[in-house]
């Protein structure tokens, strides 16, 4: 019997970067201390990648009767072959309806498996949203099927590296409908899942900002309608009465300062590209997409599928190693576990 | 007579850094090769500032109407004394209404001296906002004071370095009231002086990229209210039909990837924290905010008053050096001159 941890690594979108990073991580040594990584895919695409990139496939693989059957037992990577797709139906880079609905079951599948206790985590590889669309499924990313499958109360987005860290508050909705969903309850459930989470992986009381809506953080009510004021300052006294050490609102150019993040464990972002510009463009090829707050860990590889290098062995598999290795420092964490 | 141009500095708010900034810059003998330097402020602060900071103040004070009578004959860095505030009025640190009234006037006559051909330029050290509005001067900041006073039909503020530059449609605006500023004859304004702006820098056509507004470029209508199409898209097109070379809407967390800002010369932003953001993180010390499409050239420092450290010596000078030196690389390039 192992000691180590299972985690399903989900293989993505099958016409994207998604299978031969998934290649590269299952045969790492290293990784194979420190884990077992199970991974949810369709073998015989996975085969057709192995001989077009030349990356080693030596993993048994299983059908997904005898991984429910036996997952206890199971103690080696290994490949559960989910046979949602004939292994020539997809050209690679081409996405299309079947291929997001391969990416899709994968997801799902990898869900039931961390919710029946399976696995301790599950690390995803990339899916497309455009693909998954054409067949009809309408999240627009991890972060929503992971929530609506788990019925989690509350979560939220966190990237994390070591350079910088940040959560949302709003994620996947246009510029516009951002203000409307700014409540002091939901920044409020934000700053609580960061702090639980940095806690934990910084092994003492982190420090949490926040940034302000508005350029300058409204200057005090000179730009924008006082949404700081209004919404975002009782959510942070709220959390300071806590015991919570935070920090605004900041003007979001003065919370990426250097010298502000160096000093800072997480930075909680009002919307998507608040975080996502300064992450991207410091961290990009280390950050890891995960959700807070959801009955089970789950992290995410940083990058999309990557359709125009697809299937030539050039991804870098830095996000894929990166995400399993957060997820193995945030199991534990979940409120639920 | 000399054939180096004259460059007014005004000296920003006299409660806060821009004095001891002015100090450093009057002194430097680089400079004094380049430009002749020419200080609007007031002398006496000037002086205490000095005394405060041990730095040194060794350039010849001169009045105001001595400037309006001699300044073709002025061919050394000088202080043109504005004789705003008695000596003894200001604390350091204190911003007030009439240090906000002293630190606009300054710039108002450096508007007067550049619009009468008297400067080729003006490099302007930080005011403070708050205390220009509890002066009754309702301006947001030195963009819109330029604008204002020279009548600019068009303009736009644009974050030059060397690590990225960055131009924007709108900026001091509240968050919510981004979208409805965003039309195509707007950007496409943006994007001609940008491109007007980076091709003297350059001295060849530069290569422009143009953010969307919503996450993901709105994914194809998938977040937002189709900005991206309706309005971006039309710009860009119109833009490359005059031999732009441009690029986009990119999602804006693409826009700003390492090896993305190093092919490009400068990213057009939609609102002021899209590229305040991974201005302010990536070139903190170096940026130079200035202001395009006005008939004179005019740069400022890319940081505020600081008053917590106002008068002390702490203060960086490197901003002020660095818009100095960016005024002069400028200077030809106004569609006026």
């Amino acid at each position: 019997m192992t000691s180590l941890p299972r985690i399903v690594i989900t293989m993505g979108d099958p016409a994207g970067v998604g299978p031969e990073v998934c290649l590269h991580l299952l045969a790492d040594s290293q990784i194979a201390r420190q884990c077992v990584p199970v991974l949810f895919g369709d073998a015989g695409i996975l085969r057709r990648v192995a001989a077009a990139t030349k990356l080693p496939l030596h993993a048994p693989v299983i059908s997904h009767e005898q991984w429910n059957a036996e997952w206890s037992a199971i103690d080696w990577p290994c490949v559960v072959d989910l046979q949602t797709l004939a292994a020539d139906a997809v050209q690679p880079g081409v996405v299309n309806a079947a291929t997001g609905r391969a990416g899709y079951t994968y997801v799902d599948r990898a869900i039931d498996a961390a919710l029946a206790g399976q696995v301790a985590a599950v690390s995803t590889a990339p899916l497309n949203k455009e693909a998954m669309h054409a067949a009809g499924i309408n999240y627009p990313g991890h972060t929503e099927i992971f929530a609506a499958r788990t019925n989690a109360p509350r979560s939220c987005m966190m990237q994390y590296s070591e350079e910088i860290t940040c959560t949302f508050v709003t994620v996947h909705v246009g510029y516009r409908d951002v203000p409307a969903l700014l409540t002091k309850e939901r920044i409020l459930d934000v700053i609580e899942l960061t702090a639980a989470a940095l806690e934990r992986l910084r092994d003492k009381p982190p420090k949490i900002v926040v940034c302000g809506l508005n350029p300058h953080a409204g200057e005090h009510g000179l730009f924008g309608d006082r949404e700081e004021e209004r919404i975002i300052i009782p959510a942070i006294e709220a959390a300071r009465q806590q015991g919570i050490d935070i920090e605004g609102p900041l003007p979001p150019d003065t919370a990426f300062l250097p010298w502000k993040r160096k000093a800072t464990d997480a930075i909680v972002c009002m919307y998507h590209d608040q975080g996502h510009i300064p992450v991207k463009a410091l961290a990009f090829d280390s950050a890891v997409n995960t959700t807070l707050g959801l009955p089970i860990i789950r992290t995410s590889v940083d990058h999309g599928t990557a359709c125009d290098i697809a299937w030539q062995g050039k991804a870098n598999p830095s996000s894929i190693f990166s995400a399993v290795r957060l997820a193995l420092r945030l199991i534990g964490t979940s409120p639920y576990a």
